[in-house]
């Protein structure tokens, strides 16, 4: 059993799109950034209905930006934090498109990259479009306390990003970053179980997968012009550096994470974002643009997950991850 | 836009494996379920871990039916009910598999189906376990009342399976049932508001993917010996009738719906069956063994999902609902 899988065709990431609140816009990445928002309610009365219109937001965004028609579009794979991943559905009901809704917490962008690469590299489909986000006030009253309630946040904690980002996949030809292959994770648990602690939680699952991604394609980290994990944040990334340094493999070159590149950190978001909308984002603003200027040609993407539930920290269970892996690479076909 | 796709060499379901508790063991299918519960907690502690052990028990009894080792797996495709779809992330936790989870309501277990016959059948994997199920007491607490509030139900009302089915699909020749195409749902939503009555929120649902799957196969309703959706119960799948009728399709003759066939209905079940688990079990037992014994040859597998929360629900919203259409055909390859 290998767990890479390769796309002879390489589908195209024609279009992106993302969208994100007013601390993402003021973060490091904010003017990469395509829709900033004054507001993190978007004129909604609830931050679930918030948290689902910024997923529409991007979806339209992304097929508009693709020069694309709706109809153009065979399938919408999407997925968020929320139970029953209810922004998604909500989201897909806007769409007159065939809906596969996927959860893998916040990998859940990689996860969507790789069936959308699987559907449009074989032929099964032309276009479709993957897409998530998160809220920070929809996750934290639903994974930790209600917001009125003040609680004070431990220094291992990250910050849930208020964004959500968009890919169009496609079987275009012409110049783009095209997906080559994928490497599917597998859940891993090393038994932490601070619920405020994701990077430690993650970081097992993250190098499990670049580990298992280098082993299957035979390359070496620097192939790549980055390996970009999803939200370990500062003590995460450290974590999976030092992991990986075990086991021979040296990412300090390259290896930069999107929990710790999207805010200037201060005191309130500690080792950085989180949330299935920071992978999002950074990958679908700054990541992609700059690969379209080639400033970036080769890089490999490594949303990661941390697979809990209220319900299964309250049973006493720790915290399983997961981490999926997609190499995206310039080209023309 | 279509939204069906094709698989030209025709993915088999090599294997498949069951279990349910006792209710369901006393209905009109449990002489099919391979692990037939006497006790609902299955040695565990928490309703929530008997949903876990359920389905992680089927993930491997199918992979031991279909006689292959877990190593020859490349892919196991999973989803639940649960908030975080927790049973089937831990379930995975127990395997050393790629996982993707995924999260369609009640239609998962057709959405992981479809996802592995792209898998498979496109050659990126070899062989997958599609896997899916619920638990009656996890679902109630989660989504309507604690049981021990001995809340009156409605006669509109459905009762959540306790059951979890699992399929092996593969790339095997010789003579299995095999999937040969997939009709990827739409989300619908007729304004239904009521949580107690899944079979009306689902009902258009599941028209709508049938009408399409007509429509792109150019196939008419006889074509199959049974058109079986997931879990309308017995009231939603006369409104599917109904509608199909307005539509010029006649579904009477052999449209059957998991949700009324599997409990001997008395005045508890109301309409019958529901949960990710009713078509899961039904379909992987019942259908997979009467396939094997050509009693049926060609289904048309429709699990229909409607993709509620309870803050949904709470903040006005009404019920969508989707259903993945599987066509699935007895044939040598």
């Amino acid at each position: 059993m290998k767990s890479t899988i390769y796309f002879k065709n390489k589908p195209a990431i024609v279009a992106t799109s993302t969208i994100c609140g007013p601390k993402e816009s003021d973060g490091n990445l904010g003017e990469y950034v395509e829709t900033r928002l004054l507001d993190d309610m978007f004129g909604e009365d609830t931050y679930e209905k918030a948290e689902c219109k910024m997923l529409s937001h991007v979806i339209e965004k992304s097929i508009q930006n693709a020069d694309i028609k709706l109809k153009d579009v065979d399938c919408l794979i999407s997925g968020d934090l929320l139970n029953q991943i209810i922004s998604s559905s909500f989201s897909a009901r806007e769409f007159d498109v065939p809906y596969l809704g996927v959860y893998n917490a916040c990998s859940t962008m990689c996860e969507a990259l790789a069936i959308s690469a699987v559907l449009v590299d074989g032929g099964y489909m032309s276009t479709t479009v993957a897409a998530t986000g998160s809220h920070f006030s929809t996750a934290e009253r639903q994974y930790r306390y209600p917001l009125e309630l003040g609680s004070v946040r431990p220094p291992q904690s990250q910050w849930t990003v208020t964004g959500a980002g968009s890919s169009v996949v496609s079987d275009k030809k012409g110049f783009f970053p095209r997906i080559t292959s994928a490497t599917i994770g597998k859940v891993t648990d090393f038994g932490v179980t601070d619920v405020n602690n994701m990077g430690a939680a993650m970081a097992p699952g993250a190098f499990r997968t670049i580990y298992n991604h280098f082993k299957d394609t035979k390359r070496t980290p620097d192939y790549y012009d980055l390996i970009l994990t999803g939200d370990l944040g500062a003590l995460g990334s450290r974590l999976l550096k030092h992991l990986s340094k075990e086991k021979g493999f040296d990412l300090e070159k390259n290896h930069v994470d999107c929990g710790e590149m999207i805010y200037n950190i201060d005191e309130e978001e500690y080792q950085g974002g989180s949330g299935a909308g920071c992978s999002a984002v950074v990958f679908n603003s700054y990541i992609y643009k700059n690969m379209i200027k080639k400033k970036f040609n080769k890089i490999l993407f490594v949303a990661t997950g941390a697979l809990l539930s209220t319900v299964s920290s309250q049973q006493g269970e720790s915290i399983p991850a997961i981490a999926h892996a997609i190499a995206i690479e310039n080209g023309v076909i």
